[in-house]
């Protein structure tokens, strides 16, 4: 039996294995600063694998000290880092493979058709929040390692996987790794870009807060009042004029063909006032705009800052009244790799050779991939499991997907780090 | 000294334990659930006088099954409503003066010059959240049967005193006194008019939630989802093209030459969005709706509610994906007294033998005028002190109002109340 069939065989042997480990960790909820419980889960798996596991909660000062650190106004007190090593027989290169357990917020749980810790497998889906996002990849990451073990196929290098918390945050679980010294030849991140795309790029980021001031006062004065609700309305139209002149002003071969959205830029969340019949003082909006590799986001983020500050100095309340332009929270840098990067041409055959067809190679959005690259120096991409409804409502994995996805990640540990005779 | 001079000089004496009187009670926070506090002070203040007093926490399963009752969603424990009934001799008129202990919210107390809670007099000003809505009145109705008892003017009459719980979250205080037995042969709310002005009549008022439904999803499928927040902005521009339709389609003698906003309608809430890069499934309106006298506010209501299906119904997105239209919380009728009644004739000789001057009778906004008309067969109007920045930032009284004020209120007692020989 050839190493490739040996592969085969032993992850379809453990499918019903990763199954159940899918559906448990999908019903243990990771929400950001509740990592806990899907970590101890996947540490303990890393430890019956025999992997040589090291579990740590970020420290925080270190952490900020870090340029690329994101201020996420949280600490990392019981929030860990997994990390689990299997050591190869040595003279290859490593490969990472790099998953989150952080999931992001449910929405309202009654829009839901079942709840979002459900974890159900139905249809050859598991259905719950981060089932896709992300925990379908760590477990095609962990399955891998169990099929090469089970399969008797040892690896030169080393193959190191990392179980992070607080991605969806902007990525300072990753980026505490990289302090904590692991760096490697390659490193895939197993987010749910189906098995037809590899993703060698990711955009920058910077969320942003306008707090938009009004003239307070009783409805009943409401003409003689600014309702900041209305202004900030215009707002919102200006912030969606700038994204349609954005997307029409920049390119990148990466993102041109595959995205409707090149370089998201909205308003997705608005809170204002108090009270039903009372005019507020205020309405805040939050967002985010994105640039493409090759932009600066600091460039990026003041020149829209200075468009929201003229287009208010055009408005007869707003030029006295100025509106405040806060950037917070999740930031983040563009970074890519070429597309003829060993590693992307790596990953590429290893897919071609377990699916017998080729990925469209392209860019991602945001994501961890720039650290490792900008920081790490290892080059990364971005290659996992498929789902659907991602970040929002009944989201869902296809379990299928997790289980070719162990299988070409098998395939190319062994093209990688060398299959030890 | 006759008697209009007797009470002159007995306010006079007592304007420094008045102000005293006032900037405690600014000083107690009394937001709705946190009366108690104030009520303790003026049930104090009230046995001091030797009048009757009741003290009691309004039933809540009786308030509720009232028609009139507006739902509040929260309980009368611990917020009692107080009154205090000087008798009469026998044979005159009874008179209830009638103010709140409730306020309503600060806002972002940063924007304030000094604490809400201040209480701070200057400039012939008390400033704070309450000061002219309306503790002001509470201290004028205090302050008038202190300086009749001091220059021992006594009435035929009873004069009622009522402080009262939960007025700017709809009227169920006033409604609780009703239901307790209070009536009387007129009744004056001492709220904000300015000694100018007596209203006699109110709006009536119902608050309004808009559900707008939006398609979930990351911010990197704007272009491919439905944003809940834009669409609310169009909702809100439609609010707005039908308030302006209101504002040209409604009359009423006791509006039209005073009110700039004759029947206010707006957004006064929004909330939409958990996460700077989610499309949010849905967004939230909250605003209210006015009517006039002469309008029945469930036809109003129902006809907003009409116009805004009908809107949704010329919109792609809505027309399959139904906002909901909900009605909650502050819910009242209009009512008006004619400006020929004898209370209201009654009160403007009182004014002018006071001040010298006719005020202007018009009508007035939401207020809890309506209960004693419709509901508890007493005429009413509304009649206070004037202040500033009402239900805004930096409020405050003007202290010679209060005085005043409580001088046209003993004259006004007097007159119709009956002076025992």
């Amino acid at each position: 039996m050839d190493w490739s069939t040996k592969i085969d065989t032993a992850v379809e042997a453990h499918r019903h294995q990763a199954l159940d480990l899918l559906q448990r960790l999908v019903q243990t909820p990771s929400l950001a600063g509740s990592e806990a419980g899907c970590q101890e889960i996947i540490a303990s798996y890393m430890r019956e694998l025999g992997l040589d596991v090291d579990v740590w909660e970020p420290p925080d000062a270190e952490l900020a000290a870090h340029p690329a650190f994101v201020p996420v106004g949280m600490s990392y007190q019981g929030r860990p880092n997994v990390v689990g090593i299997w050591r190869g027989t040595g003279g290859g290169r490593s490969l990472i493979l790099n998953g989150h357990v952080d999931v992001v917020p449910t929405g309202a749980e009654e829009t839901w058709q079942r709840s979002p810790w459900s974890g159900i497998f139905e249809d050859g889906k598991v259905f719950g929040r981060g089932s896709a996002d992300m925990k379908g990849g760590l477990v095609s990451n962990l399955l891998a390692v169990t099929a090469l073990q089970n399969a008797k196929l040892h690896l030169n290098g080393d193959l190191v996987l990392e179980s992070v918390v607080d991605e969806e945050s902007g990525g300072n679980g990753t980026l505490a790794c990289i302090q904590r010294g692991y760096q490697g030849d390659g490193c895939i991140f197993t987010e749910p870009s189906g098995l037809t795309n590899v993703a060698i790029s990711n955009r920058g980021a910077q969320f942003f807060r306008l707090i938009v001031p009004g003239q307070e006062g009783g409805v009943e004065y409401k003409h003689d009042l600014v309702n900041p609700i209305n202004k900030a309305m215009e707002l919102i139209q200006a912030v969606d004029a700038y994204s349609i002149y954005r997307e029409s002003s920049v390119s990148h071969p990466l993102y041109d063909p595959y995205y409707n959205t090149k370089v998201p830029l909205a308003v997705c969340k608005i809170n204002g006032g108090e009270w039903p019949s009372t005019v507020p003082s205020r309405c805040l909006l939050e967002g985010t705009i994105e640039c493409l590799p090759g932009e600066d986001i600091h460039e990026v983020k003041e020149a829209l800052k200075s468009y929201l500050l003229e287009w208010c100095q055009k408005d007869a309340w707003l030029k006295d009244h100025p509106i405040q332009v806060e950037w917070f929270g999740l930031w983040f840098d563009a970074a890519e790799l070429k597309p003829e990067d060993p590693l992307v041409k790596g990953l590429v055959s290893a897919i071609e050779q377990v699916t017998g067809n080729s990925p469209i190679v392209a860019g991602a959005g945001g994501c961890d991939l720039r650290l490792p690259i900008l920081y790490g120096n290892t080059p990364a991409v971005l290659f996992g499991p498929a789902g659907g409804m991602i970040h929002s409502t009944d989201e869902y994995v296809e379990f299928e997907q997790v289980v070719a996805c162990a299988k070409i990640l098998a395939v190319m540990a062994i093209h990688w780090c060398g299959l030890a005779e």
